[in-house]
């Protein structure tokens, strides 16, 4: 479902670019950008850009971090020039990942998160993504200006939404927010059992985070693991008395 | 093959699409770029947008109308957003369209003929073409910019190169110029036996050149109905004595 995908930007330099984004969306039939702390917002340079698109920018929901802009989402891809895999995400093609994308809209939300023009997105960004996606290029000269990226990406969903060329997903899944209050809770019981000692913290809950992000446990799958965290502190709870 | 591929851009308004448009290209391992009578070229804007494309600029061959752009070439792609037939050619989506210029690539050269930013093609332009190529889009707002119809179609270019989606081509077709000495020769002909009388000339000519633009006789062929011409000639002359 179209209206249940959403365009991120991050971090956007150059105020046309926003504008050509929107342009870029709204040709393809998408509605939603949100904005992560654009350099220069509302800018005439958008709007010029963004010719009928103009909706789009003054609809634009304008964030200050990306967990702001995805915490409502069940899937959340993101775009990167490189083609090897990263923190080892899984990895698709712009076309096999619209057809997820796709797929998965038609249960719930869905963020397409782009990063700066000069970059990309950072680390810390790219663990919150539960995909990659890559456009294949000249391996030359693979990096597309950003507006050109989200062309792309939007075309491919709006043709995997036209043939209906995805499979339709059978399971559920947790929201980010959902997924951030596991974290919490996991980090607590950790804490608890001592698996995590305040001065040699090392890098252990990223790692889980990077995991859980990675294997995107099911709705069924997380209240589960929920359910096995309370368990533990009930335990701790009863041996302590 | 790649190399046999060129973009052509009439009269283009904005230098800066021009290198957005080079970009895009080199992005998808595409080199050929023709101006067509660009407003202003080279410039600041055009390099600028260019990025690490400048070379395609610095390489760019300016013609001063479509058919000095065309004439070698055996396959001529009119992009529109136009999604009905227009004067009878082929109509076919981005994709499948993509398919046909790399398989006659292989073979020879391939113009993919993009219009002005604000009107696209004029109608005697679109009259050059062999077929017309259309991207899917929101029916509500589908003319894309241009810079980003160029990228689209150049990536799905590229994604038909690399995955060989293509089907080889048999037919051997003849060069644009080839078709124009052809149409030079059937005038001739039908002012020879009368068809064509100089005070009702009426739109013969335009109109059998749009036939044989969609109906795209093969090389043989065209040697064959050039053949036809010479004997009708041949047996005028023999009469006449």
């Amino acid at each position: 479902m179209l209206s249940n995908i959403r365009v991120v930007l991050i971090n956007t330099f150059h105020p046309g670019n926003i504008g050509a984004a929107a342009r870029a969306m709204k040709n393809m039939g998408l509605n939603n950008l949100y904005l992560v702390e654009p350099r220069e917002f509302p800018s005439p340079e958008a709007d010029s850009r963004a010719a009928g698109a103009k909706d789009l920018l003054d609809n634009a929901v304008i964030v200050s971090s990306l967990e702001e802009a995805i915490s409502d989402c069940q899937l959340v891809i993101g775009t990167s020039a490189r083609t090897k895999r990263t923190f080892d995400l899984p990895l698709l093609n712009a076309r096999k990942g619209a057809e997820r994308i796709v797929a998965e809209s038609e249960q719930g939300n869905v963020a397409l998160v782009f990063g700066r023009e000069t970059m990309g997105l950072h680390n810390d960004e790219l663990q919150q993504c539960n995909v990659h996606i890559y456009i294949p290029a000249n391996p030359e000269y693979p990096v597309l200006n950003v507006s050109q990226a989200i062309q792309l990406l939007c075309y491919e969903v709006y043709v995997a939404t036209e043939e209906k060329t995805y499979t339709p997903i059978e399971e559920e899944y947790p929201r980010q927010k959902e997924m951030t209050l596991f974290y919490s809770h996991l980090e607590k019981v950790l804490r608890t059992t001592e698996f995590i000692i305040p001065q040699h913290e090392g890098k252990v809950l990223d790692k889980l985070r990077r995991f859980f992000n990675r294997s995107r446990p099911e709705r069924t799958e997380l209240n589960m693991l929920r359910g096995i965290l309370t368990s533990i502190e009930e335990t701790v709870e009863r041996l302590k008395k």
